[in-house]
């Protein structure tokens, strides 16, 4: 019973959609481990605000009130009283009321795109997606092996309601898109609602940077524009809205939803059972106390203002020290500035390596191609690092960009 | 801008998968709120003896350890110290060392499976199953289309080398298997493993109930018997093993692991990165706490106890109004009893539906099947209930079958 490498090198191959994998979200993950190393790449909060003793706190009063109910299998659609309260959310924020039966809890909105791609996505099915895509949703997606069309939002000029149709559905991320930070005007929300509508496809609206607004609100979302003109009782439009509290509290908990018609939320929850059977209760339970006590209303302010700081102070060096190479716009929210080059002979993917030899990272923007072309862009965080490390992280670029035109003569 | 009725029947289908789904697991989650209702459907723990206190002092203890770093989002892998704890567990139970790089956390054991179907399955593909299957297995590769064949464990007139080799892997739970509750003898592991070596595929061995021992010990693990043969270092064999906290601390913890050759767990982690991003870091602390504190290795001695005396009890009861109809053995160790029809006339989905009117569920033998056509079996729980409702439970399902077998006449 021989088993070393014969044997093992006849055993079936991978499935064949990892072969069009990478690894790049792990990496970012695995790079913050390095205390050397300045991360500018992943999108993650700063973690020296993260509220730990409320919910220390909250951990008490959850199982104080739930007790082995916090401890449980869940329904697979979340712990009720958290879906009650986020349904209670939603019909504020939009002005339009929502019923139970259209939340679903998730693990963070990840979870969201991952169920959604099941529902939806049958081999060489089509999505039209907003472009640069965020790279989580592609990575959601890959597995189900779909084809892609770029978004274009302009009301006059933009994706016709003939490409629309021949989609699954419509992948969108309104408010301070990754990675650009780019905030859709209102008009061009609703002229894509309306040719969505026209066209009877799905609408994902995805928002996980909502509360991070720094200049002025953000736009109403698609799924408050169209909730408005959909009869009154649970909502049965076409936007599939994803949320999260990864952004406004802390990503740990990994807890986010889906808001949806009701039998789009029955599809998802029968992939979510095929999925993890059911998320943890107990961090249903903090969220819960975290949510009633009014935690996330007081701390959203407080992160925001620090936000505004590092983003300005990226842009203050970055206008020093990378203007020469790369163009970009201030994001009015998010986690991102959007930096393009300048000079054709900047290849971001190139860059990238470079980078990380003078111990930088960012996210080269061909993650975020579905085919993997685009070059000439990347994507900086400035929510993770204090405006020391961003500047410090800036010349570390400017440095890594000498070094990729020095050796481009 | 219409959207009622007319636009909304436009809107492109679900995924060809859902066709053949089912919620019935959505459905067993949900009866469990009917108070008057008796569930002896699910694989569920008994609540009553959930450690709740310990698991709100480990929180304290986690979240005063850790801090920010509880509530972060974690490595794609998990949470390095507990992945650490598992590859020494892993090696304490099979007496061989297993390596960091062997170890991927999950949540519970069910997510292992997901990511299972995403890495190995393209559509059409062969499985050959452990049968009757177990429906969250069934559930987990839907959405993939593979096919099923029926494994046979026999060491001699069992399922050939060219049947296994002709699979992307082997779906087996040898301890205890649900539904059946039945213990592989280890001659018959031993023989699967020296076929499935020979075959060259991937074997799964999922082994949820290995903490559920009531009558001497479970099988050597075909983990343990294949990592005796494999040279020193990080385990390479073509064993997948899934293990869980589920059964022997709670379930609303959502912690498993999967424990794989290298290559293997960095498909699966790439698999994890496109499912849910990362698991929750504070419940990865939690079971760190819990498990260096002992409180598993104190906890399942005493609930095992509880779950000996509640299976007597229910066998007993069957043995006073079931026997007549149904045929069954012990189960040495798990959640079940599989109960099988001793005539022809008794079909157990449509007992079913009786039961449900008698308040009483069980789980039918079709949803163990991938064909969905075996119903002369149902499978019993008894650890979720206390013995004098077992006995109840048992006297509604005696009077639905005498409802069906009167329905029939």
């Amino acid at each position: 019973m021989a088993s070393d490498g014969p044997i093992r090198t006849r055993r079936p191959a991978f499935s064949r959609w990892l072969a069009a994998s990478n690894n790049i979200t792990q990496q970012f993950l695995a790079i913050g481990v390095d205390p050397d190393f300045i991360s500018m790449a992943g999108g993650l909060p700063a973690a020296e605000f993260y509220p730990t003793e409320a919910i220390a706190e909250a951990t008490q009063l959850a199982l104080a009130r739930w007790g082995a109910g916090a401890l449980e299998y869940g329904p697979i659609e979340g712990f009720a009283p958290l879906r009650q309260m986020i349904a209670a959310r939603i019909s504020r924020e939009t002005g339009r009321r929502f019923a139970v039966d259209n939340v679903l809890l998730t693990v963070g909105a990840m979870q969201g795109l991952d169920l959604l791609g099941k529902v939806l996505i049958d081999p060489g099915e089509r999505i039209v997606a907003q472009f640069p895509t965020y790279v989580g949703a592609l990575d959601a997606w890959r597995p189900r092996l779909p084809v892609y069309e770029p978004l274009d939002w302009s009301p006059d000029t933009g994706t016709g309601v003939a490409a629309l149709a021949a989609a699954k559905f419509v992948y969108t991320v309104p408010n301070y898109s990754n990675p650009t930070g780019a905030l859709v005007p209102t008009a061009a929300r609703l002229t894509l609602l309306e040719k969505v509508l026209e066209a009877g496809t799905w609408l994902v609206e995805d928002d996980p940077y909502l509360p991070l607004q720094y200049d002025g609100p953000a736009g109403p979302s698609l799924l408050a524009l169209n909730g408005a003109l959909e009869p009154a009782g649970p909502y049965r439009g076409p936007v599939i809205y994803l949320g999260t509290l990864s952004k406004s509290i802390v990503p740990g908990l990994r807890v986010g939803w889906v808001i949806a018609a009701p039998e789009m939320i029955q599809m998802l929850a029968l992939a979510k059972q095929s999925s993890d059977l059911a998320s943890s209760m107990l961090t249903h339970a903090v969220a819960l106390e975290l949510l009633e006590a009014g935690r996330e209303t007081a701390h959203v302010p407080a992160i925001v203002r620090h936000y505004v700081e590092r983003r300005d102070a990226l842009c203050a060096a970055a206008d020093a020290e990378l203007a020469e190479w790369f163009d970009w716009e201030i994001p009015p929210g998010g986690m991102f500035v959007w930096m393009r080059r300048r000079h054709p002979s900047i290849d971001t993917d190139q860059l990238y390596g470079l980078a990380l030899e003078q111990k930088v990272a960012f996210v080269p923007g061909s993650v975020f191609d579905p085919q993997g072309r685009l070059r000439s862009a990347m994507r900086v965080n400035f929510t993770r690092n204090p405006p020391s490390v961003l500047r410090e992280g800036v010349s570390r670029l400017a440095e890594a960009t000498k070094n990729l035109l020095a050796s481009n003569d």
